[in-house]
């Protein structure tokens, strides 16, 4: 990382780029982390706006903790772009999703953005290698794709695109972490990424239905509230197949299942169970699961369902009191 | 219903064949709602193993609370079907997935159990149609698909075969909500069901992704549990996404965010969005949301989202500890 001007730990001053529901809830994220926070939109009621979605973050922040000196009086909203990243340590980019927007916006970012500062776009739809075009220092930007809202859920996947330098991924995946999210470096550029590829797959199975009236968006909805969308917090897809093999694990569970993934269970059709592809499922879970035991792991799932159950109950009786 | 021997608050004695991990799920479940169960399966060892899910099972059930005069001592294993089925007013079949042991099985029981009792299948893989080819009584039986484990995953999903009467298609429904389990009724046989297909699909979506070394199993798992994986034990995918269209809801996102369809997101192709398809998500949404505005969803999910958090939280502390 000899190229960075600072270590991730020595960021006090992040730059948000973007005032809409993405970059306000970077604003508050980053507020609420203890940074200072210099923010820019182009709207005339940037400040208002970012404002107000603070404001309205700041109690779940306040509940889940903040850090030491954190205060939503940490931000400035600046009236031009030079004023926002001339003095951040780090950039978050959250305009809307056009690519011609997305290449002059991050050129700009570039021109004005002190040497050795990295600079992440929040995009989910393009990959940086067709962003990063018209930068003049191309090798520090990367891709920083949070989830919505991005003060609450932890994840964020990190990617560079071809003219990317390794220093500045390694670098923005080492911020976030510090910053208190949980990151995916992803090893080359994917349409989607990974999380989406995975959200988006189950939701065009889901309209395919609706379309054919096969299910209704209620039905579609409570199958996934009542049934594995309860395993989900807890354990991944595949961790959750690893238990639905018993005691045998992924490898009894793809031995013996493997022969529904040619079902016509969903109109994707599955790749070939290879004995590579077997292997590769069945190492990654005994890694992930690490020293726990499939009976460890399903009394954790046991204890995770009851727990958030019980957690998603609270907040629906809340609502309606 | 007239067909039906009792009505489905009636029921006081339930009948599980098969003592596989589902089965002897049905079997906590049912024991934990009150009711008295008669149990059998071929297996020699299907009393023990009865036993000890049931011992394992009951913590969680303890913890969950038991319905008046729930006890373990309400199982009783028999030696033959016919003892199992004979004096049961529900039959929940859980055999092992193979096709013409189903047929068999579900004809052996159809003719063992008193007319009226509707029989449920715990089945994953085929649809009542052509598992009740063999039965003297076939209207009767029904899909009753649950989700393991079946004593703390609420969804069972019902539906007929050809030959299935609909006063046994309503009255399985009725009765499983009635034992607590949340009910969806399929219109018609769907390869799947519905929950399975939404899962399936992201499952086969993870494995291309690992087949083509574009994500590893923990990343995969890491990008849900992290990620969209907080969210679905609220709202489901459509609900989800209608507050990615922020005030404008599933209309704007659907408006706004349709193009993506065509993205290459996921190996699975979308539906083509027709204004049909478009105007039933919208639709199908605000009557999910009933009288809850955006800003209300919103304010819900934030909190379940911390609150989920902090049980999965807790529950991985207590694991460590």
């Amino acid at each position: 990382m000899s190229e960075a001007a600072f270590s991730p730990n020595e960021v006090s001053t992040v730059a948000c780029v973007g005032a809409g529901v993405i970059g306000g809830g970077w604003v508050a994220h980053f507020l609420a982390r203890g940074y200072r926070v210099r923010a820019w939109d182009p709207a005339p009621d940037a400040a208002a706006k970012l404002t107000r979605l603070v404001d309205r973050a700041w109690p779940a922040l306040v509940e889940l903790g903040l850090a030491d000196g954190a205060s939503p009086a940490n931000l400035t909203v600046t009236g031009t772009l030079a004023e926002a990243v001339g003095e951040a340590h780090f950039v978050q980019e959250s305009a809307p999703e056009k690519l011609d927007l997305k290449q002059k916006l991050l050129a700009d970012i570039d021109a004005a953005t002190p040497p050795g500062v990295v600079i992440a776009s929040s995009t989910s739809g393009y990959g940086m290698t067709e962003m990063q075009v018209a930068a003049p220092a191309p090798e520090r930007l990367v891709v920083g794709h949070p989830f919505n809202p991005p003060y609450l859920i932890p994840l964020v996947e990190v990617v560079g695109g071809e003219l990317t330098a390794d220093w500045a991924v390694e670098w923005a995946a080492e911020f976030y972490r510090h910053a208190g999210k949980s990151v995916i470096t992803l090893s080359r550029e994917l349409p989607g990424f990974i999380a989406n590829r995975l959200q988006e797959a189950m939701w065009r199975e889901a309209l395919h239905m609706v379309a054919n009236g096969e299910a209704t968006v209620e039905q579609i909805d409570l199958s996934i509230t009542d049934g594995p969308g309860l395993r989900w917090p807890l354990h991944g897809p595949c961790l959750t197949f690893h238990l639905a093999g018993g005691e045998g694990g992924m490898a009894h569970m793809l031995d013996h299942f493997g022969p529904s993934l040619k079902a016509p269970w969903t109109r994707l059709d599955a790749p070939e169970l290879t004995p590579e592809l077997r292997d590769r499922m069945v190492e990654g879970c005994h890694d992930e699961a690490g020293d726990r035991s499939i009976a460890d792991l399903v009394r954790e799932r046991d204890r995770a369902i009851i727990a958030v159950q019980r957690a998603v109950r609270a907040v629906r009786e809340a609502g309606r009191g």
